[in-house]
């Protein structure tokens, strides 16, 4: 068990290591918006966590690597302390990247003299914790670095682009869901987050669940249909945001010649028709399903349909495609998270994590809304059916698509 | 039953003008903020609402009063036409109020014509509707000119002031809700609005409510002991609402001569240490619960305790008080709207309102939270135990409170 | 003299009871943006103004009618007090306007307790300094109250319509001033405000100025070529401005089943091609003049033409008009502010008026512009050569012109 | 003449790179506010000016770099483009630096070979114009990564500190200015900018001016005496100003253990008492004069008795101090740049250089204010009494500093 989880440790801060090597250092420091983070505030944040939450806890006789990198690298945890503004963390090139890097040695050294004796259930599960946490922080490397990227007319690749394949999309078919009371929650002892906990159960109506992600090709329907611009199609707050937007059509997507192209993080490509429409945010879907006539799924019914039907495997960050692939049939994780119609909120007898780690996730389950399922940036051991992600309805810079539902 | 809805109607619609009736014509042109309306417009819409949706399609030749109030008057309904910008409603002063006085009479003659004779199912149901929504807008005509005179420096009165009880409060008990699957949402053949329905199952865990709701007194405490201050008390999101406010307390209450007061509609009084807290938002309510050790309720777990407990009603508009008194045990309706800890969104199976007035619900249904109840300056044949109202959680001008519980 | 005084006060006084006549009350209370005031409040403030400044410093045993008023009617005196907020002027409506009218009349019987005995130099000077501030104000009551209409799709008169003339505008030729060194500011023992004050000598080059201002016809040549379309005719802070508004053409223009029109205080007319165009900027006037190869005046040139050529006098609020009419050859007074392309700032020597009144000009001197010459809107005893009125260069909203200037 | 120009050519461009050399790539590429720009930035668009203005009009087959340039380094020339959005520079990480270094090499090869043979009195005066603007925009790379370091709570050190002198500021004594016509503007035909001419006479009242600049000292006790917080010391535009600034001192002071320190580019150090202060706007200078009793010279003032007195020179980029040190006596040049209260503003007779470089000057002559003086991040053959910079009175990040003026 130690030697796995010390194993696993050194799989996960790696990658984080990985994922940064092709960008040059000045790519490491840029913001390109409140909600994204430089490269360099998610390598020295994350290696901020297993120091604050662990090390300075349960390492006897350790010294904190810098008195200030507990201001700069703090992200949100007011229990622990004051933090620096976080909109303004693109512009910090100080500690330099290669302090950095020597930070995050330093606390790979102290860490793995901690994992390699005897060490408590309490650190076990912070480690965990820290490496999940971690993974998180992989994903928003990419999707940040992917926005800071779009703003550049140069259209910088992240990576080389590769051939794309001629494969069309499979027939959309739908899954039935019957009416029942469900155990919904994470199952079983192992790593999951509070927000996953308790299991409980849930009275579920019947329903019908598609078989896979809505298509750029599907989504250009809509566009082409004025869908951006019929205010009947909308949520109320939906309508605000679509008016103050510029460019009506998903985040990335480019209209050049009279075709359209979209933006990745293999640079500007022609709009894959059978590609899953992506960088959708809750309101774009919520338009979208009312237009094709059906709804999003709640979480409920997207974990029972996904627990019952999810036979197949998706594509995660392993792949290196860092960008979502036809969507198989049956599918439920992979490719694109997928938004529900459910308000991020505490299960029945919610607890929050104790101490500082309680601030994780239970002060956000306002205002934002549960996606489901990972992405072609979630690392694959990462991802269960239980797993909650959330965000703000009009947020869409991270890989997010479209599943549909419909009343049985 | 015609004659009853002709009755309804008058009740109702010179219950609007009786609401007015301390207002100059001045005070019902004022708007203190975009989320506020003047009582003017208030006057008007409610009119234009019988005009559009049940006269100009069911009254045969009717003639609309003026072609302008189709733009003036209509407050969100994208379906039936574009509408004068929300948050420069203050800015105008025509038509007069005497115009506007005139405009009802004529919509009245013309509802009573056509309630006089034969009407088919979906006059009689439309008419409720309107009937329904008016008592909607009568309370906000007591919201919004509350508002407005909290920012007038002499304290305005709106109805003079009268005797304080020096009742106390009782005892704050708990109130058991066992394990069940529930039925939720309105029973039976009388009115309510699309939100309530269908009604359906839904599974709920024991729980405790609270017998009453929090006093000014409590929550003092909640001041006192720094909990504007302390940022682990409160929601991410409420967080940054807080710090953003300038006063850390309710949002009528002031500090004068080292002693509390609040804005009432009977102008500046005494804090009554017994009377329930009011005028908070969701932020707050939350942060107290957190602070007090308990949490908010869901909006089921408020049905069922409501429906098996609720034998006692309190104080609403019709008192004349215009304030919330002190609340009674087991008194589930009237005097504050109670903040749910459910996000507002369709019960399974959720179908709008056919025609324009679908919009009059279901666009709203993200990132607002369900309140439960009516409040004083409700009618009290409007409030049901179904009923679902519907704020953001910022938003305080209501008469809104907080009622408390935990889990079993 | 005593009696001219007592004369000139009633005069004033009265006359701004005669502009809010055609207004409701409720008209009297709105404000449509943070720079314009309620009618309410001017009638208010400038008796505030006569009882801060005179009578509670030179009225023996004066009692001040109301110690709110200090508070809600103080526009800006810093050294006199705080100051209701600005832009929420338009929440108030206690005192109502029943109050004001007897807070004018208390104001007015003090006053002339005061002027029927003997009294100071320094009375005398205060009296007429009220005096010009209110004419200051009641041209302010008219461009706020049509700043306040305009925003009303019912497009409001404040008083009926009038036969426009059929009269073409006179060619326009130009006018020639010589270099010399010249006087300027205010001669002779007159009142005059502080800011004309050093009479100062000023070294002039030899110019030319227009004989008269530019008309609706001459505006429409470059709005029709493009003029707000093209960022070279513009300044760079007045480019700025004209990407962030979304009609291209002067304030109250209009365009409507392909006509111009404009709204007045006569209500929507159509556009008179021969009148001045008036409601322009100082960005437009200024890039207007880039267009058509001229320059605007600075405020010392149009002066030395002024006195040397302004023989004819224009259009005042005298006239009743109430809008520019056809402006005369070497007419330099009336119908429209003129803009100089002079920055607002202190003459040689400058010395605020003493007191409490230091801050009625000198604050200001700072991104302003100047304006000279009064307007349909001006009491025509108010304005004279030397007189300076000033504006931030994006407003538009008071009757402002252009007229032309060139290096000779 | 030609082989100078190639010197002078070759020394500026250099400077440029020396003064990045302290710099990481990362450092070179954040923005810290729109007003600021990247070194990265400014690196190439001084680049781009050469090529845009000289290059593509002058080398006969000159083949622009790389096409995008000319949308990312076009500054604010609407004559020859759209241009990327200045507050988003911070976002661009691409081209790299040594795709930067590797134009500017590009650039310099392709001018030196124009210069190296027969070339036109336009191509003459364009270089110079060229190596004047690259000048400018080395003063901002210097008070641009200042502001950067500012915010990163470790206080970054642009190069070491050095030791401070003990010595002690002069006794401020006045300069007597005769009343006069004076000639004002650059005389001569060496290279001047657009704006400092024509040379024109001048009216001139009799004053004084003070002999040298405002020490920390002097301004600590402005701050002391409640500067920041008595209204009627201020403009009002400064006063909305200062009421909007949470720390109420310069800039980069800062109040640490009872201790005031400045922040500098050699990191943070001890304010010393004798050194002008600096990073001053318009506003703080003016309500300092005012609570001195003086008042701001005019810009007109500043150069006669600069030109009359200004024995002395300062201290400028060359020292290698990067900061303003002990002012001396009757020195005009150097150290700050002077505020003076003339707002920026054509001289009479006026003329925009020719071409696209039209816009280099005249379209900011609006609500910005002139400077004088140079400082000590000015270039020493950069500067001259007729120099005339300009910014908005609330800009407060270059080094600023004040000089005094009184009525004689």
């Amino acid at each position: 068990m130690q030697i796995n989880l010390i194993e696993q440790y050194q799989q996960v801060r790696n990658q984080s290591i990985q994922l940064s090597a092709p960008l040059s250092s000045a790519d490491m420091c840029i913001q390109s918006m409140a909600d994204a983070s430089p490269t360099r505030w998610h390598l020295a944040h994350t290696s901020w966590f297993f120091e604050t939450v662990i090390l300075k806890n349960h390492l006897t006789e350790y010294t904190p690597v810098n008195s200030d990198y507990n201001y700069l690298f703090n992200s949100y945890y007011n229990g622990i302390g004051n933090q620096f503004p976080r909109a303004q963390r693109g512009t910090q090139t100080r500690p330099s990247i290669e302090e950095i890097m020597d930070y995050r040695k330093t606390i790979d050294q102290q860490m793995l003299k901690l994992l390699d004796g005897e060490f408590s259930d309490q650190v076990n599960f912070l480690t965990q914790l820290g490496l999940h946490h971690e993974q998180q922080h992989q994903e928003l490397m990419l999707t940040d670095i992917k926005h800071a990227f779009s703003l550049n007319p140069t259209y910088p690749q992240y990576q080389p682009s590769t051939e794309q394949t001629q494969q069309q999309a499979e027939r959309l078919s739908w899954l039935s869901v019957d009416e029942s009371v469900y155990q919904i929650g994470h199952m079983g002892s192992t790593f999951c987050y509070d927000n996953e906990l308790p299991m409980h159960n849930a009275y579920v109506y019947p329903c019908k669940i598609a078989s896979r992600l809505i298509t750029n090709q599907e989504y250009q329907a809509f566009v082409h249909d004025k869908g951006y611009h019929t205010a009947t199609l909308w949520l109320s707050d939906g309508w605000d945001w679509c008016r103050n937007i510029s460019k009506h059509h998903p985040l990335y997507w480019l209209r050049k010649d009279d075709q359209w192209f979209e933006f990745t993080l293999n640079g500007l490509q022609p709009l894959q028709p059978h590609q899953p429409v992506t960088h959708i945010n809750y309101y774009e879907a919520e338009a979208f399903a009312r237009w094709a006539g059906k709804r999003l799924p709640t979480e409920y019914e997207w974990e029972v349909a996904a627990r019952q039907y999810g036979a197949q495997t998706g594509n995660f960050v392993n792949s290196g495609k860092l960008h979502p692939q036809i969507s198989a049939d049956t599918q439920f994780l992979g490719d694109c998270w997928e938004w529900t119609s459910s308000s991020y909120s505490a299960y029945p007898g919610y607890k929050p994590f104790a101490g500082a780690v309680g601030e994780y996730n239970g002060k956000f389950m306002c205002n934002q809304y549960v996606l489901r399922g990972g992405s072609c940036a979630t690392p694959e051991d990462h991802i269960r059916f239980s797993y909650r992600n959330f965000f703000y309805p009009h947020q869409r810079w991270q890989f997010t698509g479209i599943r549909l539902a419909e009343d049985d």
